[in-house]
């Protein structure tokens, strides 16, 4: 495993501070569905995604979800081991979409060494401003974009992911993406497919028309 | 001006450190009402609040807005200097709510320490965080709670920060806070009215029973 292909600050760490890294690190498979990490009273880690499909999302108090956004191979999770940074006051769960194969750096070795190295410490910056480039990003959609450009969006997105135009997803799993009733979903759904965008069956949603999906989406 | 109160990491700072802070650092003085910062292809700096209110908040493509947080006295402001971290593809604004003191440091300046600085890149980290944490907290309030609760807390929100039970606030700007449009605000304003909770006068809105409207919020 190429940890520079992680960490791209890799050769302005020293000798010892890439040890530390390498030496500590561990690594852990999950399957499909699995939890990696519920909520920030847990601190599971720094993680590099070696292979697999990553959902972070957060959690209402009776249980809804919301999508914040998705980690893919080569991506790096600082959220897990948000512990290590004390004005972190908000919850993120992660679990695996695909079956996955994950690295953890522990969140103890990984602070004391962003405690002492600024090039660590500029790196969980750049990650840290990235990741809240998403959240920004989600809230100009919630806010602005009306419910089919947002489903619209969501399936060439997950069309995207599986590279496939069927879409083995559950209405429920979609509310759960986008914060939203199932029933609002399969109403629009029922909408879609009366326009030809898409065909409903048990389990499964077709993309028919792409082009006038991704018209909706814009 | 006593800058360790903004920089808790001031005395593991070099002299030469502060010197460079110090030295680049400018006064200026702000009206309510006047932008302060706008997007992020300005790099205005990186701000000390003295005294006053700043309100930072993003804009739609047609001009609709939401608050994602407010900056008082004490506090700094990271995001006017979102130029000196490359992974920041979202623009905030930032306008004085109240006549405004402020010291800005400039990006390039503050950029330069913190990139060989573990302390100033851990803080600016710190800072990011915290930021963030507002931010996700709008989204649970747009997420999960109702208008009406939204509204009962930025009214509560509003008289704690003026000190004061009437609020000289349009329906207008209260959308603008919250991402509404005007007619929803005063349809809610209206039915808080109908209950009791509120009053409502040209130009003003006076807290009646704000044992009641908390309880609205929570």
């Amino acid at each position: 495993m190429n940890f520079s292909q992680y960490f791209p600050v890799w050769d302005k760490l020293t000798e010892s501070e890439r040890n530390a890294l390498v030496s500590s690190a561990v690594n852990r498979s999950f399957r499909k569905g699995e939890i990696i990490h519920r909520n920030s009273d847990e601190c599971t880690g720094f993680l590099l995604i070696r292979s697999g499909q990553i959902r972070a999302y957060t959690t209402s108090p009776d249980g809804k979800e919301v999508t914040l956004y998705r980690l893919l191979e080569q991506d790096v999770c600082l959220f897990s081991a948000s512990c290590m940074i004390s004005s972190v006051s908000f919850d993120i769960s992660l679990s695996a979409e695909k079956d996955s194969e994950i690295t953890i750096i522990p969140a103890d070795v990984y602070k004391k060494l962003m405690n002492t190295s600024a090039p660590l410490a500029n790196f969980t910056n750049e990650l840290m401003a990235s990741r809240f480039s998403d959240v920004m990003w989600l809230i100009e959609k919630i806010m602005w974009q009306s419910f089919d450009k947002r489903l619209a969006s969501f399936l060439l997105e997950e069309s995207n992911l599986e590279s496939s135009l069927t879409l083995r997803i559950t209405h429920e799993s979609i509310g759960n993406h986008l914060g939203s009733p199932r029933e609002v979903v399969t109403r629009m759904l029922r909408y879609f497919s009366d326009e030809g965008l898409v065909s409903l069956s048990r389990g499964a949603i077709t993309i028919c028309d792409a082009a006038k999906l991704a018209a909706v989406s814009q």
